[in-house]
């Protein structure tokens, strides 16, 4: 039997797409990567997801997994390989208020586990602005990271268990809720963050924190990254590490802001060299609880902070939120950054990490050189700068292969003298697999290889990703 | 020529030690564990472990990597292989304040980075009562845990970097200072928990946090464990998650305690059922600093809260202590576990982790079956209630393997009738290799031996430890 005959069988043949139906699934935000798959599968469970990769593996079939099409590095680009969509495992199995976990299938959409841990009284932390599509398998199999990052950390830091699907069709239970389990090596962080490449996560158990029953959140206008840095530090220092974003957004980003999204306003009149989104969120009664003797409002904190550097000239200006609709507003200029970013074309996007106070040496040496290689460009930068991570984006004046390559690879130079990675929150992918190449440690490659060809010996899970081709061990 | 000579010509004379001067390097706190090595080998540099594993990987001997001797299964046991001491891999290389990170080596003691830390206003969160005398590579190999967990995570969440040498001599550069870096596997999170099976860890970058500006730490007297969490939910609500150790002390603790420490006191004139050692620190001013118009000391807050429990009857009575002297003292009763479990023989010592509401479940149940098995036997156990973690002993009447093999067994299996681990914070080594045989799920146990057989072909690399023997794959 063919394969499609065979997953017919199994799934059912509507859940068995060819043709413009399979492409459909393999697109990603950026649209720069189109294949065509020789199918796209649509299991309906852990199991059938095992069926299904037991029937590619006999016969040596590429396996491309794929949720919620919003990924950025074309992880989930195939041509002639079988697509597996993860979008019907979408039950969240059971939630725990008490044990603060949420037990979801790979297909729940991160907004609905939002909206699922809001009516438990509770908060996932991890956000971004693809969260109403973004699926927990793309979650987890790139690690994302977005804006909360600097308080509650990127997606490993969120997960307790996981489930996982072999490149041998075998199901590797590894659903812990536990906060401490030192049982043997440490297979969860293997799996998450490796773009399928080693298999499919089919299920998790994340961590949920407590709501913050206060927000503050303020637009900053400021001189230099420099001088937002300081404002930083003195944030965490009066709020005792209440900083739940840190967003930067130069001039760059605020003028194409103004050109390619007039709905969305400015928080000043005049733009700022720097504007940054800052929010903090409280769940002490101390600092959320107005009624209570002794409390201190959160908003009130922040504007005392934000008066004080006002008054010393630290700051220009600030724009404090005092209404969730107002606080809205501000994010949704943020939450622009992908969609401002790709209506220019050709762009070269780069999604960049460095030590957390090398962000300006970066910047200052990187606008230093471009001139020389790419004369006409226009930059874009946004950056999540309490982590150190700049999405630093470039418009040649026209689209040129080896033009493309000269600026990614003189970025890359400037971000392996700051020790930084040229790879931060979005994944290697395709996109990525030069940079692998060119600026990760070999050994550490090497060691990559061993344990992918380990797995995965027949090469079948997502190839082509993530690792560059070399010897496998 | 022979292996001693070889070393002894790359290290010098001095630092390759035999016979009782290399066993005594090979002890661990437990006493249980003594062979002799061919020899024990003390190298410089990171170089110089390369070279030695190198000679070793030549001929194919077992590399068995030991630091500050305070493991507690056996990890460091040889019999025929060459021990590799870190001890002389002692420089902190860089504190970078601003960037809130440690450059280490293997060989620094904990309380030596705790000092480092201590002396920029910094804080490094890990904490235990063998601080004095554990090494980083071993806090890392075994991804240690200990009194601040809850708050801070265990060793795998405060490091960023990690300098390995592989099974082969090659050294694997991760020292990143990163806290975004999606270029690929998470190798560092597998070699972290490996208790040197994959490779030794000779430096590493570790987190530095604020150091609390206020701590508040009381003992409280309640009736039973599940008051005790309930406890802890208030105090977590009323300080907005600013616990950072909850530790859980039942009757048969503070008796032991009295019988073999009677210096170190008790806090309450009557044993109650369950004493409790929590916990607070703050870093933000509202809390720290009295002068602060509006500032709630965090002492008072805990007052506060224990009245108000006190009040309705949830606890029976609190201590608070008053200085850092009366908050020494509270921790001396804690941190003496090691001490009193280990002073009587024979002991059955367990390191295990259930969800956070099945604590009580537990103990219940371990209660009920265990007069069955060893009629007369005693018990004791402290907990990291916080963090669902039980350290509890059963002292058989006599030393028996088969009961003993039988009282692990019974308690393994109300461990794992509540998804629970049989390892939580101080690793496999070999007293847990037939726990991870009979109770770890046998895929994970498959994908561990293919990835440890991919990076250690020879298996030289602490052979025999984490993993029981088995088909590689």
């Amino acid at each position: 039997m063919s394969l499609i005959s065979d997953l017919t069988a199994l799934v059912g043949p509507a859940h068995v797409l060819t043709g413009a139906d399979a492409t459909r699934l393999g697109h990603d935000w950026t649209g720069n990567y189109r294949g065509q798959p020789i199918a796209a599968v649509r299991p309906a469970n852990t199991a059938e997801v095992a069926a299904v990769v037991k029937l590619a593996a006999a016969r040596k079939t590429a396996v491309i997994p794929v949720s919620g099409n919003t990924g950025l590095v074309g992880g989930s680009f195939t041509d002639g390989g079988l697509l597996l969509s993860l979008e019907r495992l979408n039950r969240i199995r059971d939630i725990r208020p008490e044990a603060r976990i949420a037990v979801v299938e790979a297909g729940v959409i991160l907004s609905r586990l939002h909206d699922a841990a809001e009516a438990q009284g509770l908060y996932f932390p991890l956000w971004f602005g693809a969260r109403g599509s973004a699926m927990i398998s793309g979650v987890l199999s790139t690690n994302a990271g977005g804006s909360n990052v600097l308080r509650y950390g990127s997606t490993r830091a969120l997960c307790l268990g996981l489930e996982v699907v072999l490149p041998d069709g075998r199901v590797l239970d590894l659903m812990s809720e536990l906060h401490k389990d030192n049982s043997g090596y440490d297979l969860r962080d293997l799996f998450i963050g490796a773009e399928g490449t080693l298999g499919i996560i089919t299920a998790a158990v994340m961590k949920l924190v407590p709501a913050p029953r206060a927000h503050a959140t303020a637009a900053v206008a400021l001189d230099t990254l420099s001088d937002a840095l300081t404002l930083l530090n003195r944030l965490q220092s009066a709020s005792g590490g209440l900083v739940e974003a840190f967003e930067f957004m130069p001039a760059t980003y605020s003028r194409r802001l103004a050109e390619v999204r007039p709905d969305l306003g400015l928080p000043f009149a005049t733009i700022p060299p720097v504007t940054i989104l800052v929010e903090l969120g409280a769940t002490a009664p101390m600092l959320t609880d107005p009624d209570d003797s002794g409390a201190i409002p959160l908003t009130a904190l922040l504007q005392t902070a934000l008066a004080a550097a006002l008054e010393e000239g630290l700051i220009h200006d600030a724009v404090i939120a005092q209404t969730e609709t107002q606080r809205r507003a501000l994010w949704a200029r943020r939450e622009a950054a992908a969609e401002i970013t790709f209506a220019k074309r050709p762009f070269i996007d780069t999604d960049i990490a460095v030590p957390l106070d090398c962000a300006e040496a970066f910047l200052t040496a990187i606008h230093d050189r471009l001139p020389a290689i790419a004369p006409d460009a226009e930059t874009l930068t946004v950056a999540h700068l309490g982590d150190g991570n700049l999405h630093f984006t470039v418009f040649p004046a026209t689209a040129d292969k080896a033009l493309h390559d000269r600026v990614v690879s003189a970025i890359e130079d400037v971000v392996q003298s700051l020790r930084g990675s040229f790879s931060a929150e979005h994944g290697v992918g395709l996109s990525k697999l030069n940079s692998m190449q060119r600026r990760k440690d070999p050994v550490a490659l090497d060691v990559m290889r061993a344990i992918k060809h380990a797995l995965d010996p027949d090469g079948i899970m997502n190839p082509g990703k993530v690792l560059p081709a070399g010897a496998a061990k």
